[in-house]
């Protein structure tokens, strides 16, 4: 029938588009990896809701952003065997005019094709395409987050990263507009809104339903082509990204030891309790804010006897970031190299 | 940190959501399996487009809603590690505050929470909790299909199935409305809609950010809520759906045949070639249509040496449907009996 | 700058989309009016839940199609002054580069393309675009629930209604698929899931965003075209619907005067209290459920005196339908010749 | 009928929240036009892709985030008497059982309680309540730009607005986390998500449908309450918005100059072709990158000849920024009078 004919080509297409997204995939990884390893102990700060946290790595940050696709491949592979499934059940997947012989058939087809036998007729559900968008969504959602981050980093006044040449304006003569990077986030936002259209096309009458298949036929072709696009861009990106350590160091520098409050509050909790270590510092932040000296100083002051050298030091402050960060430039590596069980369990 | 604390409640919750789930797709599955057991040989009209097909059977259509929540099941198990994970990273993932051991820390934790220990930091990358957002969609997706093709199957005037008592009506003292299976449309509905927020705050600045972190807030537990009252109210409809034998077979005839034209055109395929015998059977269901005779008259009649009695007949046409609905009927009662690999490789 | 410069030229394009939308929406009126206007007085069984509810008017059908296309032929009108202004405020909305006389410019070249003169910069302010896509929104959700209802009436076993040669199947001679009706349900989903990518790119940083306004250039342009070809759809399938009296009437009287139930408690309501008068009529349509014998003859056994002739008789049951249908025909008759005030307040 | 009920208990609700709105609206406006009025002249960085533009001023930015809202006043008032019309046509819209008088009976009941007279059964056409939905979705919308902004705005390292006590830090005691902003932004996202439910919800069956109704009851409470709430929080927001204009200066300062090249290439342009000019300016600021050295100094050394003292102050360079702030100002002054017509044609 129509519908197995047009759900064939569709998976025979869909091989294709998982090979492509697997590939680059695993080269954006890669990229992703060895940036991490090469940057695992460069300072620079972190942020949360907009604002100095604490210090952390720039390969922490880099392996924040490819961790996260590891697990996506993991997803594909288990997705995979669900999506490339041969249409071949008839008009209401019954298969009745393919005769008593409907199964073995199917068989023999998908073999020749290298598709998986699917177990049940989906002419109706949806669901294995619905993943596919699903996954497809959660893709550029983590592109989207890496675009974002590198728009933020990019802005005039942080100028911690960089990545070549962007796109020049019309009528601005200094710009060199992030226009990768904010493609990532249109990108994100497009497919999540088509993906909506594919999860309400689930909901399908009877045996098949015109409007729901319809529907697919819309946003599905946009969805692959979004997720390639997604893809291409990342990797042109990956490889083009350069730190900026001195602005990262500066960034760290004019927060007059702001970023190691938290660190400050946890040293002071060895020789008082937590709650009032913090409100100690609470009080030398205002007062930093307020006097314009700095944290270190005020702090230094206040508590003379603290061994604060390693405390005001941000390199001294990286937690587990370097280790992170080259912890996953080795899964990165060996996903390169294909070694097995290299996606992990989670 | 107030994250770490909060995700890890999150996980805490969403380990009773995934366990509740899991239990009442196992119980749906398993009535859904004894009701196409039961039906396995009942015939009915499939169609497509709202419009009569072929026959098929009772119990493959409910085969048809089963069979993709033993995928979902499958689905669940897949997921369940990646979002029950300990969240215990600290401010902004470095775990700087916990100190050198961290990882030691964070796997006994891990252990006494009977949590997966994360491989990664999820501050700011939520894909899992968007992936278990998808889940959710699917799964009232595919209730939803179900709840859809009951409401059609009750319509006045086709009436092929009940399912007891329904709403009534302020006014209207006849009748017996269809609220649950329009719950499970409209839940679909309305978890499609939360997911595309949730997929859009994947796109989360920097090592954390309010604003996305808020949406997610905003919308998962309302998620939670919709997913655990439509397993819910499709485990009740699913022991109360009747079909009616009469007002199928009723629907069957009044086709007048109409309903074995495919049938038909594959028979008469082995007296000539296929196109020939699609275009002879279209014009006799022309005729049918402008004389009011059945097809079936004129195609004895037409074609009188062919052997028509196996052809119009609906028991003889079901083709695999009668298979496919047992075939689900096992695998869902191993299901229930806990049988390992019966959630099948797709 | 670019952005003027893309932002007009959207412009330019949308009002001739507006225009396009406007003519369609208007033929279109005035092809439901004359349908309206035709079938009147003609009975049908009015739905609720899908199920059986009182007596209508195929004619009030129609004009419950027609009269929300008036409104929103309303809305066109609101909005269009605030769509087609001209952008003309430079690289970052404060018109520093077009010198002093700025305004004076704008007002100008306002003229000369003949659109509004904007008051205020809208580069990163796209609440106008954002109410078009709203619109377009809307639109299409109108046209999606005509074609929604066409796909149930045109269902087999209801058949009440036809609209010419649909679609052929591949393989199943009989068929006549509705797919215009189905393509306006599948664009109302397209559109209003494109739609929400528009209204989540209003939130736009600073004086321009790559990101937002990317993603509107994914999303507009096929607003644009669907509504376009929804209304196309629509206006191919309004010259072509035909309702068939015998079915309609066939359904009414299958119900066995149940769908007099609410009119027969309500004349019994002249005799008992009204919650009285419902049970007893509720009695009356299970005893009717259970005994196959119809409400009609059990209510005129059950209540002798009862003035039951207008009661039972689609035709005197209509209430305002006839009414409604002919007000909306000449509503759309004056609208089709352009009468001022057509669009009425509301 | 419950739909009636059910239909009028929304209107009456609707209109509370309509007022609501439009005093929250109105005051916002207000808040919002004295601050850009006190603030008109102050220089800052316009940024477009996140990087420094042009100058613009304080004034002109936040008459950009309340001229939008003047705009959804005005759409408020069209809309208004859409929206608040009396449900009262029975059981299918035909108002069989309210006899003869209906049409009256409405018109003296939409008196009683203050409505408008519908002029069609709304029971299946849900557009204004899906108008009603997409408003609030704009207005949320524009409050999320302006959320957006500020968190943009007040990050570590711009620091270019604050507005008082933020949310604080169970962690890091230097906190002050941008709450409100960020709400604004979350808000936005999850109306516009549940914007699309609704708009799906257009798509209804016959003369009522209940999944569909489910599906506005589902998300329509929460948008109303979400809108509220957006409308509390940018309320309270505009009267603590504090402008840093030591910070503003020194971000133009740090540009070297790199903010006036647009200005530059115009100056320019008036001795050479413009492409000549703009090439000549890119010249000297990938010169000035490379250098260290500021555009300005660069320029005035290619370029002696050049009146540059006005080029390279941001005073001088703010364009309409200041009128425009001005003249919004004005307008909200008089919208918070109530003078007629304030809202304006467009």
């Amino acid at each position: 029938t129509s519908q197995d004919i047009m759900d064939t080509a569709l998976t025979l297409r869909l091989r294709q588009l998982l090979l492509l997204a697997e590939q680059r995939l695993t080269s954006l990884v890669a990229a992703l990896g060895k940036l991490a390893g090469l940057h695992a102990d460069l300072p620079m700060m972190a942020r949360t809701w907009g604002q100095a946290a604490t210090p952390t790595s720039f390969g922490a940050v880099v392996a924040g952003w490819g961790a996260p696709l590891i697990a996506h491949l993991r997803r594909l592979d288990e997705l995979r065997p669900r999506v490339l499934q041969l249409s071949l059940f008839g008009a209401a997947g019954t298969s009745a005019a393919l005769g008593e012989k409907s199964g073995a058939l199917r068989k023999t087809m998908a073999q020749a094709l290298d598709l998986h036998v699917a177990p049940d007729p989906w002419h109706s559900a949806r669901g294995n395409i619905a993943e596919l968008a699903g996954w497809a969504t959660l893709v550029t959602g983590s592109l989207g987050k890496m675009g974002h981050d590198l728009g933020l980093l990019a802005q005039t006044g942080i100028e911690e990263v960089s990545f070549g040449a962007g796109g020049s304006s019309s009528t601005m003569p200094q710009k060199n507009n992030p226009v990768l990077p904010a493609l990532l986030v249109a990108l994100a936002g497009h497919v999540s809104a088509l993906n909506s259209a594919i999860q309400g096309a689930m909901v399908h009458a009877h045996q098949r339903d015109g409007a729901p298949w319809m529907q697919e036929w819309l946003a599905l072709p946009q969805i692959c082509i979004a997720l390639a696009r997604s893809l291409d861009a990342a990797n042109e990106l990956a490889t083009r990204i350069t730190p900026h350590p001195n602005a990262m160091q500066q960034a760290l520098n004019e927060t007059g030891g702001m970023i190691f409050a938290e660190a400050l509050s946890f040293a002071l909790a060895h020789e008082m309790p937590r709650p009032e270590a913090v409100q100690a510092v609470k009080q030398l932040c205002q007062q930093a804010s307020e006097s314009g000296q700095t944290l270190e100083s005020l702090a230094r002051k206040a508590f003379p006897a603290l061994e604060s050298d390693a405390l005001f030091s941000a390199t001294e402050q990286l937690g587990s970031g370097p280790e992170d960060a080259r912890r996953f430039a080795k899964r990165a590596a060996r996903l390169e190299h294909g070694a097995a069980g290299s996606k992990g369990a989670q």
